[in-house]
């Protein structure tokens, strides 16, 4: 006899299968989620205000915990408002078990005001979607979820849950499903990128994804120090390793005339877990590809292939002798005198505490932090994967809620941060040890400088979608109406004394760095 | 020759519609349009800071307007943050030229990290969804859209605009196409319709959309008085013009109990413009449905029908005497003693402008809001359509920029408010004269009702996703932070002193109503 309903089933096999964080922006029909949440112990439970902010932290806390969060969003306006931050972790690769809830399977046909097309919005970013259908098969599916999300390299499962498949008796707890394993790569895939390397051509190795992991980079260093082969990341990617005594990597630049420099008098580039390099926007008369047009591509591994072992086998196949992680006796002085990006890049370096969690969506101010830090404490790095800007506060939120013991550290743009400012409050509200710094242009200074190079004139109309001073932002403000603490800097000295102040004390504080 | 672009040709066409204002959050692929409406005089451009705001402004300025604005989106993850709004919209049956610029036509094939499925998405909330190909047919592309989205009853055309077909040489301004003619109902209907309110059963006419404007609603008042017919209109609607010395009207309570209450003994339901009622949700063991199980459904007229003819007819039909609109001589009395939604509603009722605009998404305090203000000053009631909670802020930016010589009043619930704060900003940049009413309780109210009615226990998991206290937002200093003056009231006597002065004054103001 069953006695639990779809929703215990749900909870009880998420838990079995470790997903044990779950954010959380529910609404009528989620109800009883919520009340099955309460009745089982053991998933914590985040509460976003806006779901950008419920995806952008599964997002993050995933890239940190190495395993999915469960999301919980109201149908599929709710999901509408998620898609932006499922579309940044789809780009990075990130598991998540994206929970959507419903409208009753009986109940749609009416096309009440609600009813959307949950799953016709969801299949675009997902790995697997499926509506379940009646409770006894809640289970199954949320354990197909879970296999699906975390096969690699790692994707987002949409589980639509109507709510009479919660609501009713019958639900079925499912064991976990075993793993999805990790292809590796054929061998001639090893030999042939050898061949290449060999060859005494000008190579770059492109590396993304588990690929940029300590283990996996030793392996590409290897590779390197016996061939010459240049190492690169791609532009953005979802977390780096790095530090005083990491092996680090630069990337590749974003605008595409900085990677055709970078790149000139490339012959090979090989693919390690990255896609086929090209330009993140098409410009007027210019290619749409960052490398020189008789460069040759190779793959070595997919994105779904283990990186790790293919980079051990070719250095192997090398016969690549050990490297050992670049050394730095320097000392770090923080910055000081005007507040440029590299002024700020060497106070963040001095000051950063140790095992930072660093979530960057920094734009056109942040140019100096990734390359003027590569010598602070040990750190990981993470980026906004897709584009979609308003990632970096709620991946902040999913991180620090996924390493409680670690500070993170946001650098965030003001424009980007006004699409979930919302995160704030629930950093805030469970009280994580984030330190928030925004860099306060008052402008969309990307897109000044994208007008500037289509060749616009910059009259007041044009100025006025760009300008996002008029009236200005206050993030002071802003942070303390959602409880969080905050204080401006307008100088590096200032920035350096509350920087070192908010990393030194628990909980979050807002730092809006007047710049 | 040619000697425009693609964008400038879109701005022409535009203009040459009649679309004249432009509601934009521009992205890099955008910067021939922000660039075309910087050389070309005559569009009103309105920057959002959120996608959301765009979309919901776009929703409120066409309902008072009465014409569609245009928005301007980047790629499909900015489109997908509008989409919750443009659901709302599709449902509200409000024409929006929806403008999303997405990747070139010869760069797609790259997959470029902000690569989506931009047509996929937008098609759910559309009624016309086109992708130009060459700069060439966007001028025809742009006059087709102001076609579509204004046939009745009033849909979202979305176009997309891949970056290459605005930057191309080769524009083409089209001439506007002749409205599509709205279709009369045919005389059968009518005769139906006739038979059924002559038969003596007791009949309910169930108006939407522009049944509801004055002389459709004076036609509606005919028959009711002819036939003791009675008149309700759907839960939420768009825009109902109402307050004294007009014909108002009851609207469809929104629990299904309570609809089933109120239609109690209803043997006829005759549809006018509405949907065959069904309630939002279902709930285990309640019927979807808000009428009598015996009650029959006729259609007078279909939501893409000429409504206010189709009543007119039927009030012929039925010789029914013209009526005067109820008169009401009486004094109106804000509100004093405890702040109860009764009491706000009062001091809403005494002190409203004349020809305010009332955006209404006060949630579950704001219970007595609607009836209780039937006899203020003629004003406009707009409601949240779709249920997609966040419409208020954005709908009163759009209402008050379609309007600059009204007052806007925003009775907005702080929960749903925290979905598009960021309307606030663009509220005070544009200096427009919108009085915020924030209805702080600090909880998802409703949810809290939910659980409860679906017998779950309130232990402190459920109870922590559904309150929004802890901490407490500062709706004053969110305010305060983007750009608008902002005061707190803890009392009746205080929110009458401050609505008046925020009222009398110009541009923009919040009040947190702590209830």
């Amino acid at each position: 006899m069953n006695d639990i309903n779809g929703a215990e089933s749900l909870v009880k096999t998420l838990l079995a299968c470790g997903v044990d964080t779950c954010f959380a922006n529910p609404g009528t029909s989620e109800m009883h989620f919520v009340a099955a949440l309460d009745r089982i112990p053991g998933m914590r439970c985040v509460l976003g205000l806006f779901e950008g902010v419920v995806t952008g932290a599964a997002d993050g806390y995933a890239r940190i915990a190495g395993k999915p969060a469960a999301t919980l969003l109201h149908c599929g306006p709710g999901l509408a408002n998620g898609l932006a931050n499922l579309h940044n972790a789809r780009r990075g690769n990130t598991p998540i078990v994206n929970i959507v809830g419903d409208q009753a399977t009986y109940h749609r046909p009416y096309d009440a005001p609600l009813t959307a097309d949950t799953e016709g919005w969801a299949r675009p970013v997902s790995v697997w979607t499926r509506t379940a259908t009646s409770s006894a098969s809640v289970g199954t599916a949320a354990a197909a979820a879970v296999q699906a999300a975390c096969a690699a390299p790692g994707g987002i499962a949409s589980l639509i849950l109507p709510s009479d498949v919660c609501w009713d008796a019958g639900g079925v707890v499912a064991a976990p499903l075993a793993p999805t394993p990790t292809p590796k790569v054929a061998p001639d895939a090893v030999s042939k990128a050898a061949r290449v390397l060999r060859s005494g051509q000008p190579t770059l190795l492109l590396l993304a994804d588990s690929a940029l992991e300590q283990a996996a980079l030793a392996d590409a260093y290897r590779i390197s120090a016996a061939t010459d082969a240049q190492l690169l990341s791609v532009v953005f990617n979802a977390r780096v390793s790095r530090g005083r005594g990491r092996f680090s990597i630069e990337r590749m630049p974003y605008f595409g005339d900085a990677a055709r420099a970078r790149l000139a008098g490339i012959a090979n580039i090989i693919l390690v877990g990255a896609p086929s390099p090209a330009n993140f926007f098409a410009y007027p008369g210019k290619s749409s590809l960052p490398y020189p047009d008789d460069a040759v591509i190779h793959v070595l591994a997919r994105p779904e292939e283990d990186l790790a072992d293919a980079l051990a086998r070719l250095a192997d196949e090398l016969g690549a002798p050990v490297v050992e992680p670049p050394r730095f006796d320097g000392e770090l002085q923080p910055g000081s005198g005007p507040l440029t990006s590299e002024s700020v890049a060497r106070s963040l370096a001095a000051l950063m505490p140790d095992d930072a969690i660093v979530v960057d969506e920094s734009a056109t101010f942040g140019r100096a932090f990734y390359p003027g830090t590569v010598h602070a404490a040990p750190h990981d790095w993470l980026q906004n994967t897709g584009g979609a800007i308003g990632a970096g506060l709620p991946m902040a939120l999913g991180a620090a809620v996924a390493a409680p013991d670690r500070r993170v550290v946001a650098l965030q743009a003001d424009g980007s941060g006004m699409y979930t400012p919302q995160a704030l409050w629930s950093m805030a509200r469970e009280r994580l040890d984030v330190t928030v710094v925004i860099l306060a242009n008052r402008k969309y200074a990307i897109l000044q400088h994208e007008l500037a190079s289509v060749g616009a004139s910059a009259g007041k109309t044009a100025m006025d979608m760009l300008d996002i001073g008029n009236p200005d932002l206050d993030w002071v403000r802003l942070a303390e109406g959602m409880g969080m603490q905050a204080a401006r800097a307008g100088s590096t000295d200032r920035f350096n004394e509350l920087f070192a102040m908010a990393n030194a004390c628990p909980g979050p504080f807002l730092i809006e760095l007047a710049i």
